[in-house]
């Protein structure tokens, strides 16, 4: 077990009617505040609203600013940081899924600090200052809310880049289960599998003694699949189901699964490609990069069982995989597809034909991948392995 | 699953010679603070000179009190006090196991507000402020370095009160498990037991759906008695296992683990009864009647099968109890049956009768532990519930 800080200091509200207490939170942080949502639903059902009588019951002031869309963008960042330095706000309350909670850390991250807050983003400046962030979750799936990563597209590229740091980390975080109710199934899919891949890029280590971790992200990612599996079988108002996959998404990317260890972090910027290509939804294009980066790991580690053990034992701590009755590198293969299963049995694509995704365009996804370097830590990816990634990807 | 807030915000400090950074953590709070400890092992190891180092680089002035014993005494708190007001100290260092980071609690909860310090611990008044509390554990056990609890003994009875109260939490946790490598094998044990009993109070709840936390609960308790195993079986210098049981000590009671649900919390008040009368260690009195409120339980459920199910669950998914072949109770009494066997194993008492406790003082214990009223959410227990655990106890 490598040493480590865990410094998980967001306060968390969780449970019915909780989005109500944003005004009263927000005034432990400040008398002005910028309320960043998406608009669309988040205004039409009324959360909008309630959020700002609870402000106003708090005395809190705020400017409102909408208009985050999917792969939060730089421009948007750019105006909210004008209106908050212009308008002397002094915390930023971001409404929605993690585009809104990112584009809020953003703008906090900018506002605090001078200077192009693109420059963290492209790794010429290190965060190390923002103003407080809150959030209120409405779709769970990124961990954003009390997370340390913050990630924006710059359309000029597009790029899609992030910046992890301690100061991106949202003082209060608030999740109502039933505001995730109305959520488009393929949403409510695409959220799963994210959390499950951030559970995933720390589980994939080479870390050896790091049990107690081990067990709670194996445990974690059971829940994950029995309660998406009851919100998939006709409970999408089944409250329990909801709030077990609404807390399994903070607690899978706050870090607490990370603990002691370096995790892979490869397939999400393998993913990342495919999204600022093709706008396919972050979920979406991880249910497809990370089954192919699982067999293109159990491949390329032909011999060496202790790289095949890890997978072997991910399918079945997770997948139920019964080890008695299959060799290593046979129970590794059955829990990818079982993996596979259980994502297409809640409408998500594994493979690039069923996202309609372009494979005369891998070679230059590959390149794109490693402009800062190699990619992964259970494995260190050069672009010809990405590449091959990418082609197991269309194969599937 | 209900409502519920969680905010650990103890900023965790975790591997090998982290202790180093207790002064630049403490600078971070005060110029000036009260270093706590027991004495004994932690000075004569050179933790405390080690410690004074590190205050020293840091600019930090400090004034020493040691002398915590086990199950910390209210009249070292008075002492701790004064002197931090007269010297006006701004931050409580506890060097130590639960004892000194309890009695740090208590001096900093005593020189943030007027009047005795004893009346939260009677309930008469309620814990809003603290002053800033930084840990630096040697015993993994209590939980103290990132819970919100803290539990002296007034020898004036003896009474063992505890209060919970968020500004209990310290502000900063270090734990370096090389530190506990010298511990007797008979306090680790204790320590291994506590930590368990934390997890086991939370477990067993009426509460349905909340899976998730079941989950991490399971497997929390599983790799605390996998690596317990690989202490007692001459690991005593195992970094790995000592560094997943430290870790481990940490969660179970920061309330990761009790999250969205009432825990039962009546073994612990039970037991500390044994502790006032017999000065048993809180460690051990837990293993004495964790396994008889369990026992009682079953018993008590006789025909509600929904009850025996929780703890047939638990014998299933921690003790590896064969669902298959056993019926719902003869599972959970097994599960019993192999608790106690691994509590004999590491060397800890499971009946009064091994710990040396005088039977004869049961009525005496029960009319005590109810003072406050009945104990325990699971099942409610009245005086004479509580009388037939200390007799199932005195019989095992």
């Amino acid at each position: 077990m490598q040493n480590f800080e865990y410094y998980a200091r967001t306060k968390i509200i969780f449970g019915k009617e909780t989005e109500n207490s944003a005004g009263s939170e927000t005034a432990l942080h400040a008398r002005r505040a910028l309320l960043h949502h998406s608009g669309g639903h988040a205004v039409k059902s009324g959360l909008i609203d309630r959020i700002k009588d609870s402000l106003k019951a708090a005395g809190v002031e705020w400017v409102e600013l909408g208009g985050v869309q999917p792969n939060p963008r730089l421009s948007l960042v750019y105006k909210g940081i004008d209106i908050v330095k212009k308008e002397k706000l002094g915390c930023i309350l971001g409404v929605g899924g993690g585009s809104a909670i990112d584009s809020a850390k953003a703008i906090a991250l900018g506002a605090a600090n001078d200077g192009d807050v693109w420059d963290f983003f492209e790794r010429k400046k290190t965060a190390s200052q923002s103003l407080p962030v809150g959030a209120v979750v409405t779709i769970p799936a990124a961990g954003s809310e009390s997370s340390n990563s913050c990630v924006i597209t710059n359309e000029a590229g597009p790029w899609k880049r992030g910046v992890n740091a301690e100061c991106n980390r949202p003082v209060f975080a608030i999740l109502n289960p039933e505001l995730t109710y109305s959520l488009p199934p393929y949403q409510t899919a695409c959220g799963i599998c994210d959390m499950m891949a951030h559970i995933m890029e720390r589980y994939f280590t080479r870390e050896p003694n790091v049990e107690l971790t081990d067990e709670l992200c194996e445990g974690a990612l059971r829940a994950i699949i029995r309660n998406a599996r009851r919100i998939f079988s006709g409970g999408e108002k089944d409250y329990a189901a909801r709030a077990e996959i609404m807390w399994a998404g903070t607690l899978a990317h706050n870090n607490l699964l990370g603990t002691g260890r370096v995790g892979d972090w490869a397939s999400h910027p393998i993913s990342h490609e495919i999204t600022a290509l093709f706008e396919t939804a972050h979920g979406a294009a991880l249910s497809i990069i990370f089954p192919a980066w699982m067999q293109y790991n159990i491949k390329a580690s032909a011999g060496t069982t202790e790289d095949t053990a890890r997978f072997a034992r991910f399918a079945a701590k997770v997948w139920g995989v019964d080890g008695a009755f299959y060799g290593p590198e046979q129970a590794a293969l059955e829990g990818i597809f079982r993996m596979k299963n259980f994502f297409r049995s809640i409408g998500l694509p594994v493979s690039l034909a069923e996202a309609n995704i372009d494979a005369s365009r891998i070679g230059e996804m590959a390149h794109r991948a490693v402009k800062f370097g190699p990619l992964g830590n259970f494995r260190k990816l050069e672009e010809k392995d990405i590449e091959a990634i990418y082609r197991i990807a269309g194969e599937m």
